[in-house]
């Protein structure tokens, strides 16, 4: 037995396949079995030396029963960050099993923007426990942060800071950093801030610029009084378009009265950025921008079966326009064969529009400045397509059925399809926007029954005319 | 009229608004007045305080050919990093336009990466020119990185880095800093890398453990000897991951025979992060990933007009299956009505299906060890969504047309179509991805196809049978 646990889960840091990057599904067999089994000492072995971001991997592996088992026979040497690193689902469902000192005890071992990452999951009673059972000083950070609403800066930033009057010289701050115990001092920091009296931020200077001067320059002389900061209830989306535009790797958050209240640095960010384009991708496909790849099967059936149904109600408008045309298409069915080409084409159209909009719009490169050019220019590229998909499909439909007026119907259909799609592709997201509706999650809908819409409709009304049908 | 620049350009850093933080359209107006005046001097004046991050903004916001007047005007003042902050498009049309004393001048005060960034836009011919005209020590080091493949590490890294054998002390490495001239150490460093006499990376120290430590201590007892490091030739999104996963803001480079070459720092990853949400986004949308907003009407017209060819093909191969039932439609003209809704409501299924999955592969969420259960999980959605949703339509359906028979057709139909939605996205794109081929370009084509056919193939099979159509 022992023997078959040294083969099948090699000891430290393993935990990935070399060549693949990804988990190694042995590995996670023997996590499961040493769970089963309830040896703790074993499972300590085994997921002591990964990385707290190894751990998160493995836990979203196991199942859900699992889950808790790990961290309490981990006991003590389970590391709490690694719950920062998973899905919410998942956070909640371990969190729920766990006693509130053993989660007092983990929030005063994390950095304060873990903690509060995991405090948020909680409870708000059991949120209030946890932060009773913690010493006054770490009660009132975490909740500052706390109070910040969700998704600003407040709840992002990081509290364990250096800040120095700008007084001292490098050389006393050099002094100070060696004096202080590691664990009064952040994990690893590039700067230290410089602040007066009242802890309002006056500037800062970068670890390489204090090195580098001498022993007894003041630090009024080479801090950056300009540097750039964040107010703590600025979004945090807007907090990663300033990190991503500047390069900067981390920035001062400051309240009301431009008093230092902590700094965020940019692997928070790096998840920030992440996120925002994961939840973008997730509402372009018609996704609910919180579900997670291990949410349960009923949360995801409820979330998706909402989209749908609205999609439906949309297909059902489009439906009843051919509905309206239910005579000519008796008459020649030819037109219920092609009018969905007219539809799909326009509706893909109007999607490539569409989603460099809904891009622009998030990156911020489309404003009021260029709003006018790209607008025309995307006119003009579904007017040119059009011209060119009316000409092709019209020339094949003729074909198709052996009836010359087909290609005409078929052309004019087709043009004006795809330039009221161009149009509707940028206006609906730019619309959105200005509603301060998020333009990912709402246009693709509106703009495919746009091309639905103008696509049946204009198709089976030329043809009417076309053909005389009446 | 200075009257009127002071009021539509006030001095410096006002390129933004500052509620919105959206370019101001004066500003750029007041730039492209001065640009049209040939003032150099007032367009210092305005652009010489923007950040380069600012001056690429303002770039793109300029017609054409106000854009290699402007890099003229400013002259020396000009900062070629803005040059690394716009479209390829954009930065091909401008370095087109400047001689080759010029460039090599920029290059030469340029950090390595950007340099390389600008480099790699040129022709062959003028990059070997601009080398031609560098000190060979520049020269080799840029040419190394510009021989490493397009998104390698080797493109990516900075060379400019600071490296100490390991029997220094502490103090020594600050002496170090101290005594060498600012322009010879990077403009930001966060770290000393430790290397051997054949420069093998042997660790690194933060510089806050080098400022924590004693001035006598060696710095081989401070390093972190167990460092990640990547390859030369390393995928730049894999690089990313690692970032990513582990939150590092910093890994250094080495080459085959693990001699230190570079290192590359977040912000140049935030860029390659950014860069590949948004290629996926773009992919999705059936918008070519290279497609930037400042491209020409043409460029887009002929990107855009082949990727809608593909799904013209696509489109015909549904209608074809449409056309085979010809007959049958002519004697049931409701199904004509009725068929697009059983495909586009499979089609919005299967979408979501795929983008999660699309996603997932992406960020090496879905790996092998939980590939079973998420395909069991997604095909039993497509299922229960499909059973609920054909309910719904086969009432609706009966209703609409007072035809019972409607009802338990439209529902088998819809069962059937979004339960094989279900499964051909989430197929698609993992065996896509399997043979190497990027699920986000190549995936929703297929599967709506998938869903098109399906959809009219199994609903119109079915009523054929029910209503004994022949």
């Amino acid at each position: 037995m022992s023997q078959d646990h040294e083969k099948s889960a090699p000891a430290d840091g393993n935990f990935r396949d070399e060549e693949t990057g990804e988990p190694r599904a042995d590995f996670v067999a023997a996590v499961e079995e040493a769970i089963a089994e309830g040896d703790s000492g074993h499972v300590k072995e085994l997921v002591s030396p990964l990385h707290e971001a190894d751990v998160g991997a493995l836990i979203e592996l196991l199942d859900h029963e699992e889950r808790p088992r790990l961290v309490e026979l981990m006991g003590d040497e389970f590391d709490f960050a690694a719950l920062t690193e998973i899905g919410e689902t998942t956070r909640e469902e371990i969190l729920e099993e766990l006693p509130v000192a053993t989660l007092a005890e983990a929030m005063r071992e994390l950095e304060s923007d873990d903690a509060v990452a995991i405090l948020e999951t909680l409870e708000p009673e059991e949120q209030a426990q946890v932060l009773e059972a913690l010493p006054a000083q770490e009660r009132i950070v975490l909740r500052r942060s706390l109070e910040a609403a969700e998704g600003t800066a407040g709840r992002l930033m990081q509290t364990t800071l250096i800040a120095v009057p700008p007084f001292w010289s490098a050389g006393e701050v050099l002094d100070f950093f060696r004096a202080t115990e590691p664990d009064e001092l952040p994990d690893n920091f590039f700067e230290v801030f410089v602040v007066d009296p009242a802890y309002r931020l006056l500037g800062t200077v970068f670890l390489d610029a204090l090195v580098r001067a001498h022993p007894k320059t003041r630090v009024e002389e080479i801090m950056q009084a300009d540097r750039r900061r964040v107010q703590f209830d600025e979004d945090t989306e807007e907090v990663a378009r300033l990190f991503e535009r500047y390069n900067l790797v981390s920035v001062p958050v400051v309240d009301e009265a431009e008093r230092l209240v902590g700094v965020i640095t940019i692997d928070d960010v790096v998840d920030v950025i992440q996120e925002a384009a994961s939840e973008e991708i997730k509402a372009l496909g018609g996704v609910s921008p919180d579900e997670e790849l291990t949410d349960s099967f009923w949360w995801i059936v409820k979330s998706r079966f909402l989209w749908l149904l609205i999609n439906l109600g949309t297909a059902f408008i489009s439906a009843s326009v051919l509905k309206t045309f239910e005579s000519q298409l008796q008459q020649m069915v030819a037109l219920a064969v092609l009018a969905p080409i007219v539809a799909s084409q326009g509706g893909n159209s109007a999607t490539q529009t569409m989603t460099v909009t809904v891009r622009a719009l998030a990156t911020r490169e489309l404003s009021r400045s260029n709003a006018l050019r790209i607008i025309m220019r995307e006119l003009a590229t579904g007017a040119f397509n059009g011209a060119a998909f009316g000409l092709l499909t019209g020339l094949v439909a003729a074909n198709w059925f052996q009836t010359f007026g087909l290609g005409p119907v078929m052309a004019l259909a087709m043009f004006t399809n795809l330039a009221a799609g161009a149009l509707g592709g940028i206006l609906v997201p730019m619309l959105l926007e200005r509603w301060k509706v998020d333009p990912a999650v709402a246009s693709g809908s509106f703009v495919t029954t746009v091309t639905d819409v103008v696509g049946y409709g204009s198709f089976l009304t030329i043809a009417t005319l076309w053909f005389r049908l009446g």
